[in-house]
């Protein structure tokens, strides 16, 4: 069952530039920033709620963020949907239709478990499960 | 000061098909329905946690989210964050040299006040700020 949404994944151009706009427009704070070799991305990671927001700027011309980014531009890339059980998630979206991008869990950041649905499947949304492991 | 995500707005091609796919695919409930003429929508609301998400079909080729379709496809169109002073939000977002598309709050859907701040000063995400009236 989704519980909740997890995080949003946001593409940006300049990480520094943007994590000001969200703390002095919107009076967010940032509470960490990692960088995630195997996304080639660095991030900076913000709460409204109990929603994370993550920003992501790629460190690399071929990762997928720069791709996002040259073909969409800045916004919003994935949700993610906060599980408690992946596995049956995945057999649930895969029943109705929907293509998945990892047929298996994979260890993402932060301990969790996680896997995407291709957004050609989920009109429009790049998709995210994700579980505590 | 922002108290959470109140909710996401997504564009969507065909609302039947996409309330099937996010009952069917993703177990979401689908607790109400509307048309908002003003906006020339039809809508369909979900739940994720205390996150709503609010697809979003046009009725008229001039509806807003029909040239966010034509322009960018289907996907997210925008994330409203809920505060508990969209005077003072607003006022903030205006110092730090965000351009509002509304400098003053105007009364939206289910009885709340609601204004925008332009996604060419936001990094690219068409935001949202609301409060209770």
């Amino acid at each position: 069952m989704i519980t909740k949404i997890d995080h949003l994944g946001i593409a940006v151009q300049d990480l520094d530039e943007t994590v000001k706009y969200y703390e002095n427009a919107l009076g967010l704070h940032c509470h960490g920033r990692e960088e995630v070799a195997s996304q080639k991305v660095r991030t900076a990671f913000f709460e409204a709620g109990d929603v994370h927001i993550e920003l992501l700027e790629p460190t690399a011309p071929d990762s997928p963020i720069a791709k996002f980014l040259e073909k969409s531009g800045e916004g919003i890339h994935h949700i993610a949907f906060h599980t408690d059980d992946i596995g049956g998630q995945l057999a649930k979206a895969s029943e109705a239709g929907v293509r998945l991008i990892h047929e298996v869990p994979f260890e993402g950041a932060a301990n969790k478990l996680v896997a995407f649905l291709h957004p050609k499947s989920t009109h429009g949304v790049l998709t995210e499960f994700c579980q505590e492991k």
